[in-house]
This record gives structure tokens, sequence and C-alpha cells, in this order.
């Protein structure tokens, strides 16, 4: 189903004030009307908003609650909660997780639970029995590199935590494809956490404080710098206040994830928005139709990605720079 | 219990590696392995990192799971989410709700649910049959003003969301009770949002950027403002930016929670830190606890926050506005 076809559904169940009956729907299925979500931690505000427009969607439009998992990116922690849930006897689970294996989902899957991933993909050699709701992740990566571009960058880095995701990776490919596309005298590198342990999702404004210093410290120094989420992108314009330079004249920023706090950061910062709230409700309106559906046809819905352009993207200052005499010593 | 000696007894089941038999508590109680939280709302990064925090505790001290409820403070919605904790065979929730109104909580009781309440205190004229975790508000609000006040403000506001709260009441409390203690010459206002339904939890931010108008216009015009949580304060140090007015040389801000993102903000934001972990750890341990020990005498656990100095309290500008020649008509 198309997500413009699930809107439209979605539209008429809530002109029609249609409410499941809960009882009816337990004689149905044998199941308890509760939902999984597993999210790396609600303590990273994407993630904390994801689970409150899922939670709140579950209840008001399916009478669904919502058992929570923080699993901290851990595969243990996973497989431990697919345990549970199984054992309670909640039929549908929503992965936030973004983990590349998923030979733990697959045992879940095995067993009877329903699952939706969040930010994978489905491989199209593998006979996936889930369902995969996702961004453009590809066109978020060649949004925020295109918009460095067109302002005149030629000197672009990517910035992410340690440790390549399945959306890292795709973000990093519409980077990389933007700046090909750019064609000579454009280039992008990417910039990496210097460890895995330190910094989860709980800490990433932290992470991106830490790199500033490696990124300033770059020869030659890029210009423009592509963060792999929102919170990255507040650290790393803390950090590089330190170090002296200023955002957008000496280097520009554009996150991705658009949070409700990147208006009110300084400067406001450009970033590209992934549609969350229609995304939420996707992932819950399929969980609850596979509990009631086992044998459906896995699927995939993906999402349009798009950049909302605030303050953090100035022209590079390669130019000014020449005709400036070199920073004296200090 | 003191949470001193809380502390103490958690370190010691620490170190023994102690983890409960889950088959012989169910034997024990009859109860699902599962608690209920309801929270305002997890977009909001304190309730989500409050989230977070007793999810993953509760998981790893107890092997309990969390059931999670956005109430986006709707006493309907609180209601509604005991209803089904009795029914799923939950036996204690944790209410992150602040609502002054507690009816509905009383009858959850009766019916036998165990409540642990955060930012409630006990009414002494009570005979509550539930626990109270908090931060001392009313100290909370008094650091806050007590730090403008040092740096030499005499005209101080305090900035919330349109409604009174207990914990809100108790700020306000503790705010005015260190602008009395000043004595003649310092004064205090509180500055309230406009509606109460248009921004809720999810867009403190935002109401934050709003109120920074109101507040320019004040004449005469505060120089210390204290913001009930830090998204008002990220919101109000943009608005203030937007106004042509700095922080802290016109204005000086401290927000409380002292989220971590508040160490990113521009300027980076002093706030009142409240021990959240701490906080988090014994409300589950009390929430399970009770359980198992239905009868228990109702306590109230305070914990003492702390004031998390950084940049964007300065002196206030008087001297200098008088040696300084009018602002000309724009």
């Amino acid at each position: 189903m198309r997500p413009d076809t699930h809107a439209r559904i979605q539209d008429a169940i809530r002109k029609l004030g249609y409410r499941p009956n809960q009882a009816a729907r337990q004689l149905k299925t044998g199941r308890i009307p509760i939902l999984g979500l597993l999210v790396p931690t609600t303590a990273n505000p994407f993630f904390g908003q994801l689970a409150m427009a899922m939670e709140t969607y579950a209840q008001q439009q399916h009478g669904y609650r919502v058992l929570l998992c923080n699993t901290h990116r851990d595969k243990q922690q996973e497989a431990a909660m697919f345990d549970d849930l199984i054992a309670f006897g909640v039929g549908a689970v929503i992965v936030v997780s973004s983990l590349s294996d998923e030979q733990h989902i697959e045992a879940a899957i095995a067993r009877g639970l329903a699952v939706i991933s969040f930010d994978l993909a489905v491989d199209p050699n593998s006979d996936a029995r889930h369902d995969y709701v996702l961004p453009d992740n590809v066109m978020a990566g060649a949004l925020a590199a295109g918009h460095l571009i067109q302002q005149g960058h030629k000197r672009l880095a990517f910035a992410m935590p340690k440790g390549l995701t399945f959306s890292r990776r795709q973000k990093i490919e519409g980077f990389m494809a933007a700046i090909d596309q750019a064609g000579a005298g454009v280039s992008g590198r990417v910039v990496e956490g210097k460890s895995a342990t330190r910094f989860g999702d709980t800490e990433l404004a932290g992470l991106g404080y830490e790199l500033s210093s490696s990124i300033a410290a770059l020869d030659p120094r890029p210009t423009g710098v592509v963060t792999v989420n929102d919170m990255m992108a507040v650290g790393l314009m803390a950090g590089i206040r330190e170090q002296g330079l200023t955002v957008p004249q000496d280097i520009s920023i554009v996150g991705m994830d658009d949070l409700t706090l990147s208006a009110y950061t300084w400067p406001p910062l450009t970033s590209v928005c992934m549609p969350a709230a229609e995304m939420s409700r996707v992932m819950v309106d399929r969980a609850i139709q596979r509990i009631g559906e086992p044998g459906l046809k896995a699927e995939q819905f993906c999402f349009t990605p798009s950049l909302t352009v605030r303050q953090s993207v100035a022209a590079p200052p390669s130019s000014r720079k020449k005709a400036q005499p070199p920073a004296a010593d200090s």
C-alpha cells in the first residue's frame, strides 16, 4: 500500500469515528492489546518524539498500549525483550534499532511475533517476513550535501558516531553521490567518533562537541559539515564556537531529524526533516494489521524527507580568506 | 527510608549480583512483572531521560518491563491508563504527572494498584496510601532566584506555561521567598503563557520563544528570568536574540532540569539540576517493594537540587544603562 492510500484510509476512519471493539479483537486474535516498542533511548529527543507519537496514536486510534524498551542499541537487550513480549502474549513489536544484524529479529518472527522495522530496508535477496518503514536516507544525505554544494562549498564532511548502521550507510551513500555529481573540485570525507562505547544515543551532543576539534584541525578544513542527526549538530556548533570559529561564516552545518528544538538553537539549524508523525502512524497501523493477518506479504514504506532551511549555512569563507592576513600565532 | 540508606542497600544488592527469580516472584504476587509509567510526554527531553532511566533500571535491576503512557497532562488519559493496568494484572504504577487533582489516583489505589507519584508531596491532612518522590522544588526556586540576586539583579521574573501544577507552585514559593529575603528594592513577578491548550509539554521551547516578547516589553523590564524548565529557556534565549537583546548582558536566564543539551546551548545555560537518575531508581525500587508489601506506610522521598553554573547569568545592565544614550526609535 502506498503511503498516500494509507493516509486516505486513515482519514476515512477518523471521519467515521471508528474505534475497534477491544473484546471482539481479543476474541479474534487471542492477544493482549499491547504493542512492543524498542528504541535506542527515549533520552534522545528524536526517539522520545517518535515514542510519544507512536504510543499516543496506538492508544487513541486502536486502544493499544505500548510496552517500551530502551535497547541502547544492544542486541542482547533486543533479544531479551522479544522473549518477554512472546511470554506476555504480545503479538507485534516495532523495532527502532537500525542494527545491521537481523538474526534475532528473524528468530522472533519464527516464534510468531509480528515485526515492523524502522530505518532498515528489505534485502531483495531475503524472504523477509516483516515490514520496513523508513525515510529515504539516501535522499536525506543527498539533500544535505546538495544544499551545501549549491551555496558554493567544495570541501564537505559527514560527521557521525563510530560504527556503520544501515541508515548511516545510506545517508553517506547519498552524501557521496551528491558530491560525485558536483564533479571535480568538490570532495567529501566521513569523520567518525573515536569510541563506540563512550557516546551512546544519550550523549550525541557531547560527541558533536568532541568532534569539533578534530574537524577544526583538518587541513584543509572542511567548510560544510553534515551531521547524521540534530543532537550532534547542537554539540558541534557549541564546540566550533569554543574553537573561536563562527557558524555559518567559518563552517556551515546541516543536521538531520529537524527536531522541534532545532528552530531555537544558535544559529537556528538547517536540517533534513524526516516525516516522523506519518511514519509513526504507518508503523502502528501496520503492526496491528499484521497481528490479525500474519501471512501478509512483507512491504516497505519509504517516506520522502525535505530540507528545512534556517541560518546555519552560508557561502564558504574561501574567497574572503585569501584577502585576509594569516592569523597570528597564539 | 532515607535516600542514602536506600543507596547503600542498592549498592549491596549490586555487589552481590542479586537478581530476583521471576517465577518465584510471580508465584508470590500473582502479578505480571510489568510496571506502569505515566509521563506528560517523552517528547520533552526531561521526561524522555526520566523514562529511559526508569525503564533501563527496572529491567536490569528487577527484570520488570515498563508499559508507557504519554498522558499530555490529561486526567481522562491517566484514569484510562489505570483501568488498563488493573485489567492487565499490573501491580504498580509510577505517575509523573503533577496534576493537582488526585481523586483518580486514590480510586486506582482503592482498586489495588500501588502508586508512586513524582513531583507531588504528601498532604499532611490526608491518609495517603502512596509514596511521593520529588526534588525539593521550593529549594530549586530559591536557588535560581538567589543566584540572580547574588549577581546584583533586582527585577526578577519567573516564566512558565499557563496553569499552576503542584511543582510550579512550589518553585514559585521558593523563588518568592528568596526575593522577600533579599529585602526592599528586589521584586519578582510570574509571567505565564497565554494559552493552556496551544503549548503542551512538547512545545515548551515554542512557549519560551513566544514569552520573550512579553518579557522584553515589560516596563521596567526584568533583568533576570527563571524558567520553570530548560526547554523554555532554550526558546526564551532564541526569542531574546530576535528582540535584539543579548543573554546574559541584557537579560540573565536560569533554567531548571539541567538537561544534557543545556551544556551546548548559546550561551551555555545555568540551570538547577534535579537528581533524575537517583529519583528514577528510588521510584522503581519503591514501586516493586510496594507490590509485595501493599500495607507499607506512605513515605516521601525528597531530593536536594543543586545549581549548575554556566554562562547565561551576568551582572544586570542597570549601572551601564544610565551611561548610555536612550535607544533610538525604530
